[in-house]
């Protein structure tokens, strides 16, 4: 959305420890297709601070009701302050002005740091932390998927020529990369291509 | 100063490519000197980041002059949002609320992210940013060291009984651990010790 819109493009990929680190060959392989400028990759051992179950060894729950209020153990401890911090860091170094983040808080887990109160605060925060932002530089944070629905997402992102067969969802995917099918990322991903009348291509394989 | 006022201390050191890596051991010898519970080592290399003297090959400013409006190159992008963050997640699996840092905002270099401000967004942030805020805890950010200068921190560290022989504060040691004297944490270093009529330990060595 924001290659379409005129940016040029650099990507951050965390790896934390997920549990799911299938994702980050993912990252790469879109971060190909886009042809992005940079793609940086960064080790950080979320797995030393603990309190997630997707940063341990501990099972993700499976066929959640997803209308549920509760946020799950698949929450990870300020992750995306984590993920927005670095993102700073590095737009201040580029001379970025611009950080975007694919957060969802529509078809979403309920996790706190997806919300738009979240990012306002974090973008706050952003002008009173950097160099650039006391000399008068104006951090934005983008947030493009914010108040889409899953559905919207699948569709938006199939206009603009997307493969969705690049794309990795699963919290916890078997040894040879294929979705679980049961945890809350594979069946808000299934809802939203249900809802859009959509085949997964992941699940055509 | 916390665990005076009765905190179980549990002390997140990160080591991000700084060049005084040097600062670390220091940090162990204090965290084993005070007792703490757990001293967590984070690993994680802003020097992919870059954009800071501290964390390339580029020479620091030498002889500076403190009184200068001008952010000296040894600013690090982000650095202590990153830092907070990590300290956030920390707290958050670990079930504190209270997150303390040791900023100063009075004999210092400018950085942006050692001002009273940025703590109070960050403070801001973290209730919105994390399941335990979200669900009515209140996390504090405490920068005790924020509105005393150097000399008053010396004195007060004194008074508790800190070695300031273990300390370090010198951005560019020799390979021996020795201070080069001349860096803008040196200089500030010498002139907290110089207004608080106290030798340091360190250049008596």
């Amino acid at each position: 959305m924001v290659k379409a819109e005129g940016f040029a493009l650099c990507a951050l990929t965390v790896q934390y420890g997920q549990r799911h680190a299938r994702e980050i060959e993912s990252a790469r392989a879109i971060a190909r297709a886009l042809g992005v400028e940079r793609h940086l990759e960064i080790p950080i051992d979320l797995r030393a601070i603990g309190g997630s179950s997707l940063t341990s060894t501990a099972d993700v729950p499976r066929g959640r009701d997803l209308a549920s209020a509760e946020i799950p153990s698949t929450y990870v401890p300020a992750r995306n302050t984590v993920f927005l911090s670095l993102a700073l860091a590095w737009a201040e170094a580029l001379e970025a002005r611009d950080i975007v983040i694919g957060v969802n808080a529509l078809d979403y887990s309920g996790y706190p740091d997806c919300r738009p109160a979240f990012i306002h605060a974090f973008e706050s925060l952003a002008a009173l932390a950097t160099r650039a932002g006391v000399e008068g530089a104006k951090f934005r944070v983008h947030a493009p998927l914010i108040a889409l629905t899953k559905s919207q997402i699948i569709r938006r992102g199939l206009e603009l020529g997307l493969d969705y067969g690049l794309t990795h969802s699963c919290y916890d995917p078997s040894s040879d990369g294929r979705p679980c099918g049961t945890c809350d990322s594979c069946k808000l991903r299934a809802r939203g291509f249900a809802e859009a009348g959509m085949a997964d291509p992941l699940l055509l394989r």
